[in-house]
């Protein structure tokens, strides 16, 4: 392998998940469901980046929000601090040295760590002087094939506390949190008028009690319409639904006060008379309440501190919103009505005290199925970077990334900005390459597939490759993309394997057929079987001539087509679809086979730009990946694909980019290792090549690794793998957070496919069949899976003394009866 | 003295000025002229924070822009980088990875290294592939007295190659620059029409040559209207005066791609067909130009690579612009209207080419008494942090926090939020503590003493402590200002003795005698000459009843007054005013004097909210500074003020913040020290104390600091010092930017005392007299000096044989004919 650039030990040993010091400051893990928003728990244990308001803001805080101890150690004087770990440098924002509604001034303890197993997220809180193990716990609950209890707007945050000294200790932990709905930004001193009438109430329901925010001079269908909550199942518990607001520093002042006398709150007065000049200037539009719960605790005793922090915000524009990237044919995409469409969280629940009802009464059965998904996911012996390409970009799924609107329909942009959505429409092309959902919640993939090929598909199989009819928009007028159509067809395949839902290729089939004779029609200009039209492509532009990467996609989308058309009995398109496969595979090869890999065939390169001809591309085999990935073979010929497959790594994986030349976007830099998108290595690069050609993108890293598996080359495929996440740190990006053009990009759910790579796990529910071929740690080896009816367990061992391998299955949840599994039944 | 923070090595040792590693990422020199906006250079050798466009704009990065090296030696392949160290974590930035327009995917050196000699700034650039010696050297001319030559919209730019390899190297370097003239915002992907026309013009005029940017389609008056240059004196030069702008990253590959083959630049066309779908929507609004210059180095050679880069902006908005802090009385100081005024050196020069023909033709005088300024400032025996205190501050006056309009008046914000200026109006109370400006030019600060008095005073003496009425708007209304008002009196007698100028007191003394005498109707409510009305202050609330902080100001001004009255043989306000002090001074110390401290006299302090009361405030002697200062002696008891000043710091000292609880904005947090603003060691805190008390102000520090030095307490002051100093470490500030209520901010020019302090300088240049007294280090000192006629350097040096101390004084600009120094006249 080239260069040995890890050793086979940390290729493939399992090792420990990654933990993040404080210090960590690009490491966020987001809370919330799918199409809810979120907040995110920073490495110091600090909740950042509020989301929740149907909008991507990163970086949005809330003024004055977090959690406080108190303690008394018994026959010592009580300490306060806020549960957070020391801010770390610099310490500058804006002009204003820290901000100053985070309370910087305040004690925090001295140091902390944050680890994750997915959808769980735990900080450590360490101190000298607190005689007490503080741990922060929290998740959202995540139940795939679950939708519904994966789509709770809300989450469980605990406060684990240990008494590690010798005497008793009295404890208080309150959460202050802001009510800012309606209001257009948080700003100490900005002008923004008040909208609406804030309202902060205490209640006390029987099973919960807390806080509950709304703003009454909001109309119910207003994008802003909406509630918060926090509250407890715990019994003692004091509270101030509001703080004092009489100007200056005055609230927090007198909350710190109150609270460091003795942890407990008192209900106070809101407004008395301001007293300075400026003082009423500054009194704060916001509202901040707070609840605490009490105990004491013994020596050698936990005890947990559990909030349920809740919000609904039920109404989101009727539009792919703030899409204002200046295209001009994106006349329609803007931001051009304020007419609003229900969340589908939002039909759900009332408000936030209904989400904290619902969480409270069920959560231990919410609690339990994702901890157990938690818990098969980790308890695995696939590596410990491997686990979290595939965990962590589990996140796309619940970042503002995607959403699901009144009827159910599932949507994605690309990416999200830090403050809008980043290229819209659940474009086709980038969501070619994610696996995640499809494996998880095949039900949401669907309503993909039935936007694509019953809304956004014409009469004469032109399919739009982002979806703006899915809001009453008009279709969106540009070239079709001949990846995204043609991989459309090949996920409509995997969903019905995925799901045995003949359902679904009966009611799609009509308008996918259609969408893939297209391609005959309009891509293919000399009907050879081989497409070589304008191709517009994930690249943003347009390939003609010969290529395996339309090709390869086009070849599986014919040996998906056959299979669906058979089952449809429509025989025409089953010999229509065999006949172009089989001679379209042999004139591309025969054109773009340069004997180490697949080029563009293109003789006339410079009457073209953007083009890679000679070119080594990662992509140049997508086609055939996504086929393996889906079990139906090779569309290429075998020898070639291998051969090919293993130049993409040996040319164009760099293992320091520090002499790397790239003028476009970097997503690894320095001396990082990276899998870039396109090399020359025999030279020709065009002087104007496509764009993005020396990128790296991980959805197409991941792709490549998982395509390198299953052609036998797993060194490369986990170095591949490695390097990707060695990239993500906590200090130079968030591991949760795999940024292509945006935040949360979903091209990254890509790495799903290793999961089934590293598994040999295949599956045809249709037939009700799924067997498992471990490509690693066949000895001991244990992982998760899923279909749509079920999920759980699948571990293999040898016995040492017979040498045979023995497997076994666990359902954790749906059922899996008349499947067979590894070609037997289980009861 | 209190824990022995520092050893006395590290208090009196001079030591060498810091240096700032490549991952100093807050560490950024500003370069540009007074009143004239900047462009900062990072500690990566970086372009950052262009402020050029008459808004401070911390955070804006020019697109493209950058210097960038080609380098061949002989024999061997040539090698091309940007001319900065390698970008440092984190590599996210707002969802797109590294910002593209920074080009973060070409390679950089390894490593850098940032020193300064105010106004000069160095960065050298390691890597281990190139053999050479690079250092970028960078200043803007700031000659004291001198305020046209100081006040210069534009840099100079060299970059130094040494070959100290044994072969002859073929270098070129290219600086790129962006023109965007008049648009709003360089966001790539911006929906912001296009304004005007952009011009990028080549031109050769004899001494310069280079690239004039200027905007055709922008009206005069507009404020966006302006010209910028990039320009050299160099002989060998290559351009482009404009980049490809064909699409995607077109411009930037053709450029790379040109400048990489032999370093020499082709300018080639601009815009050829766009031949993708997208491309042409993604041509860029902004157009880059480049200028190379090109030398072959010798081995053991350097050759200098010199750029002159200049920037004309010459309107501004004709008032405070942008101070939306949305305080209700505040109405007229909003961006109430778009008419412009002049800038002061918008008045002085045509356009961009005319700055670089000025700075090119007086290069030799420019950089030479530039230079004798930054020599004599460092060439001292003062400790290296105490200098840096005193010259990193000068920043304040070239930051975007002050500015000069048409008719040469300076004006001041309290400082700069990262897009606005934050508290207009040359805000008395706070430019109260600066004294750098008053020290290097003197003619500036008069400037601001015309407004206060004879512009912003009524007639009844009641002076606005914000100037609104010199942009001809009402004058604010609201309270005045108690410190500022007073210590307006004080300034003026200090710009008077400062400067010898008689006429300054003749044009002034009858509107500032109106203002001390308002002290008397307004202030003192019981006619005893103690103040103690609703006295509003600098930290934004209003102090009542009896304390030092107002008092000290009152008795510091009557005692100046006195001085003024004399001088304009006003026998009454003579009489008054002794009167006053004598009788006032007394009855205050009898009312607040504690045996400690003073304290404030307010028996029935509940009753009202934001005072202090029975703290021991850092400021309470504020007065009787400014008194030592000025020269004037005390206008409280000595043992009194002695002791009081040595308990601010004892009580008031934090060595560690650790456990400090602040509920307001930190400007140290962790276990940084500071001097906070009050403390309450015998108890008694209020429940709402006045704002900002448990907060830290440079400013403060150094005023204490500087005070606890004219006291005698030498140890303590430097601790104060070096703790501030301490904490701008380049990670988590800015050595170049004390913060408090935004950026650069204006309270921190107090630290010019500490010069003034630590040389027991004294001045009277009414009398024609000046002198030094070093505190420290007196057996070898010298220190720069100045006086409203000239400056200097003063040095004496112990006669190890004799014991016996010889001084000497150099004149470097102005003259001191006629002027006493130590007792004696020099010749």
């Amino acid at each position: 392998m080239k260069n040995n650039v890890y050793s086979k030990k940390e290729l493939y040993s399992k090792g420990a998940q990654k933990i993040f010091k404080g210090d960590a400051k690009e490491a966020a893990f987001l809370l919330g469901g799918i199409g809810t928003g979120n907040v995110s728990i920073g490495a110091r244990g600090d909740l950042r980046d509020w989301e929740i308001f149907n909008s991507p803001n990163k970086g949005n805080s809330l003024p004055y929000t977090f959690f406080s101890i108190w303690l008394k150690p018994e026959g010592r004087k009580p300490i306060s601090k806020i549960l957070e770990s020391k801010f770390e440098p610099p310490y500058e924002l804006k002009g204003q040295g820290t901000k100053f509604v985070d309370l910087p001034g305040l004690p925090r303890f001295d140091s902390s760590t944050l680890r994750s197993e997915y959808p769980f997220v735990n900080v450590d809180l360490l101190d000298e002087e607190v005689p007490m193990l503080v741990e922060l716990e929290a998740f959202t609950p995540f139940i795939p094939l679950n939708t519904d209890d994966s789509s709770i707007p809300g989450a469980i945050i605990r406060y684990k506390i240990k008494n590690v000294s010798e005497k008793k200790v009295d404890v208080s932990i309150a959460g202050s949190l802001a009510n800012v709905i309606g209001l257009g930004d948080y700003n100490f001193f900005s002008k923004d008028e008040k909208i609406g009438e804030l309202k902060n109430e205490y209640k006390d329901a029987g099973i919960a009690k807390g806080l509950f925010y709304t703003n009454t001079g909001i109309s119910k269908e207003d994008s802003k319409f909406g509630s918060m909550a926090l509250v407890t199942r715990d019994l003692n518990t004091t509270y101030k639904t509001e703080w004092l607001n009489t100007g200056w520093f005055d609230g927090p002042q007198d909350f710190w006060n109150d609270f460091c006398s003795d942890g407990k709150l008192i209900n106070g007065p809101v407004n008395e008379d301001s007293k300075g000049v400026i003082a009423s200037a500054t009194r704060s539009k916001f509202k901040i309440g707070s609840l605490g719960i009490f105990h004491n605790i013994l020596p050698g005793e936990e005890k947990v501190f559990e909030f349920i922090l809740t919000w609904h915000f039920p109404n989101r524009t009727n539009n792919w919103e703030n899409w204002d990237i200046g295209l001009s044919f994106c006349s329609d995409c803007g931001n051009d009505n304020r007419k609003t469409i229900k969340n589908y969280y939002g039909k759900k629940f009332k408000n936030a005290w209904d989400v904290s009802d619902y969480l409270i009464s069920n959560m231990g059965r919410l609690e339990k199925s994702t901890k157990d998904f938690s818990t098969i996911l980790y308890d695995t012996t696939l590596p410990n970077y491997v686990i979290e390409a595939i965990a962590n970009n589990i996140t796309v799924l619940r970042s503002n990334t995607c959403f699901r609107i009144e009827d159910g329909t599932f949507l994605g942009w690309e990416g999200t900005c830090s403050d809008s959505g980043c290229c819209a429409g659940s474009c086709t092309h980038v969501w070619n390459y994610s696996q995640t959902l499809a494996f998880l919640f095949p039900e949401l993939e669907q309503t993909m597939r039935r936007v694509e090929f019953n809304l956004e598909t014409d009469d004469d199989g032109e399919m739009a490759f982002r979806t703006y009819k899915v809001f009453g928009k008009k279709k969106w007028d540009t070239l079709p993309a001949v990846d995204g159509q043609m991989g459309s067809i090949v996920r409509l395949y995997r969903d019905w394997k995925i799901s045995g839902s003949n359902n679904l290729i009966k009611d799609l089939w009509n308008n996918a057929s259609k969408a893939l004779d297209f391609a005959f029609s309009y891509w293919d200009t000399d009907g050879d079987y081989v497409l070589d039209g304008k191709q517009h492509t994930t690249y943003d532009i347009e390939f003609y001539g010969p290529n395996s990467y339309s090709n390869s996609l086009f070849f599986a989308a014919l040996k998906a087509g056959i299979e669906m058309a058979s089952f449809m009995k429509d025989k025409e398109h089953v010999e229509k679809y065999s006949k172009a496969l089989e001679e379209g595979s042999k004139k591309l090869d025969s054109l773009t086979w340069n004997g180490e890999y697949f080029i563009q065939h293109l003789p006339e390169i410079d009457n073209y730009n953007y083009q890679y001809g000679e070119g080594c591309l990662s992509d140049q085999l997508f086609g055939q990946l996504f086929a393996h990935l889906v079990g139906i073979g090779y569309v290429l010929p075998k020898d070639h694909v291998k051969k090919a497959i293993h130049s993409v790594f040996k040319y164009n994986f760099k293992d320091n980019l520090k002499n790397h030349h790239n003028v476009y976007r970097a997503y690894a830099i320095n001396d990082e290792k990276a899998l870039v998108v396109c090399s020359w290595p025999k030279g020709s690069k065009p002087k104007s090549p496509f764009t993005y050609s020396d990128e790296n993108w991980t959805g197409s890293e991941y792709q490549v690794a998982t395509h390198l598996i299953y052609e036998g080359f797993v060194d490369e495929g986990l170095t591949l793998v490695k390097a990707v996440r060695d990239r993500f740190d906590g200090y130079r990006r968030n591991p949760w957070n795999e940024i292509e053009c945006g935040n949360h990009y979903v091209r990254s759910m890509a790495s799903w496919g290793l999961l089934i790579a590293l598994g040999g796990y295949k599956f045809d529910m249709v037939k009700g069949e799924i067997s498992f071929d471990p490509v690693i740690n066949k000895d001991k080896f244990s992982t998760f899976w899923s279909t749509g009816k079920a999920w759980g367990k699948y571990s293999q061992e040898k016995n040492s003394k017979t040498g045979k391998i023995k497997w076994n299955i666990e359902v954790l949840y749906g059922d899996l009866k008349d499947t067979k599994i590894n070609n037997n039944y289980i009861s």
